[in-house]
């Protein structure tokens, strides 16, 4: 069985073809800046790797030369997009349901409602999901949506204090994002730990950064919410804020629910803080440096991280695990640091010198820390690929 | 030292006179639902007692009656106005300053400014605090504002992740209210464990509902925030829910700013999960017969409190004690088993007996508990007096 995972950004386009035989990769590549004079490719394609700069004037320039490439007679790993069982996307959100999904009209259409909720990625999937169609009518198109990880989580975690009419119209409540890493983490962190009875707090840190508390595999609970633009403090997106802060700013301002929509996701998190950049890397330097406003928003992003830290453990009735993820998260030894200090009354002490040349995969915590901590490697490519394959032998 | 507290709400108005040197209670009195054909009043003044009706047609007429009740020949406690050193307000927010002040012209403005985001709070009070200053021009009038126990916060604790230039010009940061509260519940804590050096969480759960991180006396952190408006769920008030709610509701509801914080304000809560009631008596009466919102309303109500206690353990750094106050704090024993109960882990054991048959002020906590667990009957009129005073003695 042959799955094609595509990975759609409003500009970027990435891919990884699996063999689900034994998950191998045949092949994977990324395509930036698509619509600029000049856009940056790479491709490992079997035996074939290039990475130069290309012509890619819009984005089913992008994807059709991603399949001509896949398809080439000499260098291709595939005869013809027929030889795929599937191409799976790791799609975001939708109106009122999670799980994994045949991309149906009904279902992009779904997607669509919530564009305004995550407006960074559902308007791209679902162009990328309409060229594919385009491209070949009888493949099928699957999402592994990224709530479907949380689809489970009590009614009283999820539903939010806000009228229930809001809940039943518009599918208001908590949905969670980051499913397919948390999933892998926690499934990782088990096969590292060698038990399958974790409490444990999966911390997915990128510039997209949610929290999730697991029991046993499953999600019980999670930081972000109805959109991703909740829960830690993220690169420009907010996280939790009081929510009056709107209306107010709304008319102070006099913006538009679209303009300051805009601003709390692009605009706001560690850039809004700092005034300088969303990239804890630059913080991390400009605060050496003495910038105060830099100083300010590290502190408060790990701190935002403990205190979830914190409400995860209740919501658990304890903690065996906590695993770190994603670039901040495997990178980031004073991020992990900070937030791990102050834990001392949960039983987490950090191995100082393994936070600071840490494994690939592994763990970070001292020899006598009754909370394991660890780094993982994540995989969100391998969770999508896996999902799809379980649909087509589901629904053949 | 003679100072009147006066709590005014829309249209009720209650008032306690202490005599300073050993803070006894002169006079105390409730007027409520001013303005209807009818309202109901109560009054203690010294021996002098009286629960009855009257016709109050506005809130001067009723401030009036208290004046002339507490200055009457026969059965009054002080000549006149000039009697009082000064009257103290529990005011609740105001741009950009928390602490006590003397309620001149700019801090009534700064009240104003505020006055959407304590729509039931601000109005009143400011009207209260303009019909004593005509009664007696020479008054001091002083407020205890409710953010002022929470003054000290650290700077990552209070800083939201919006632009930075929202806090310079608005003063949009975290507040956290029920001051008052906290400060007493802390210090009575304290002196019913004996014991300066605490890390507790106050519990002020009444139809406005907040948490407070109590370090050694001080408030580290607390669960409401710009406004009163978020953090746990309140009555008929949202509490913390994710922000991006509010444009996407606006657009499909066609609600201006001041539409949609009225239905976040008056129709959320406890009151917009269950669909009934917005009082946790009644929904354990409904839950009991089978309603399923109001047993989902308050299992999320119990839930957030937990992983807010959660949240402020870590935020402390450890837990030595919780301590519940407000009317739903004292008396909802249901509520306190359902949030202790997975709280273990933090070495939280509730003794049932006490638990169901609790103490006005006391433990509640299993003697085997590493955690205290107390119930503290709150005075908040009484941190009122005790600030006023101490304004006085360092302005006089």
């Amino acid at each position: 069985m042959k799955i094609l995972i595509a990975n759609a950004g409003s500009t970027s386009f990435k891919y990884r073809l699996f063999d689900m035989t034994d998950e191998a990769v045949l092949a994977e590549g990324r395509l930036e800046r698509i619509g600029d004079p000049s856009s940056p490719v790479a491709h490992q394609i079997g035996e074939y790797a290039v990475e130069t700069e290309q012509h890619l004037p819009d984005y089913p320039s992008a994807v059709r030369d991603v399949i001509a490439r896949l398809t080439d007679t000499r260098t291709g790993v595939i005869s013809d997009l027929s030889d795929l069982n599937a191409v799976g996307f790791k799609t975001v959100h939708m109106r009122g349901k999670a799980g994994t999904y045949l991309l149906t009209e009904d279902i992009l259409q779904r997607m669509a409602d919530y564009n305004s909720l995550a407006p960074a990625h559902n308007p791209p999937y679902i162009q990328a999901i309409r060229i594919f169609a385009q491209c070949d009518p009888a493949l099928p198109l699957i999402g592994l949506f990224e709530a479907a990880f949380h689809a489970n989580i009590p009614d009283y975690a999820y539903i939010y204090s806000v009228p229930y009419e809001w809940y039943e119209k518009y599918g208001v409540r908590k949905y969670g994002f980051h499913g397919a890493s948390h999933r892998y983490v926690s499934q990782r962190a088990a096969q590292i730990l060698n038990r399958e009875d974790l409490r444990m707090v999966s911390c997915h840190l990128g510039g997209s950064a949610s929290l999730c508390a697991v029991r046993n595999g499953q999600s019980v609970d999670t930081s972000m919410g109805f959109s991703p633009q909740t829960g830690i403090i993220n690169s420009t997106r907010i996280g939790t804020i009081d929510p009056f802060i709107i209306p107010y700013i709304m008319d102070r301002e006099n913006l538009s629910t679209g303009e300051i929509s805009r601003v709390l996701s692009e605009e706001s998190g560690l850039l809004g803080i700092s005034g300088i950049s969303g990239d804890v890397r630059d913080l991390e330097e400009a605060a050496q440096k003495g910038h105060t406003r830099a100083r300010l928003a590290l502190e408060a992003f790990c701190y935002g991280i403990k205190r979830e830290i914190g409400a995860c453990s209740a919501a658990l009735g304890g903690l065996d695990a906590i695993a770190f993820a994603g670039g901040i998260g495997e990178r980031g030894a004073n991020v992990r640091q900070r937030v791990c200090t102050g834990l001392e009354y949960l039983g987490v002490y950090l191995d100082e010198v393994a936070n600071a040349n840490p494994p690939t995969d592994g763990m970070i915590s001292a020899s006598n820390s009754a909370v394991a901590v660890l780094i993982v490697q994540t995989d969100e490519e391998v969770i999508v690929a896996r999902a799809v394959a379980e649909y087509l032998k589901e629904h053949k």
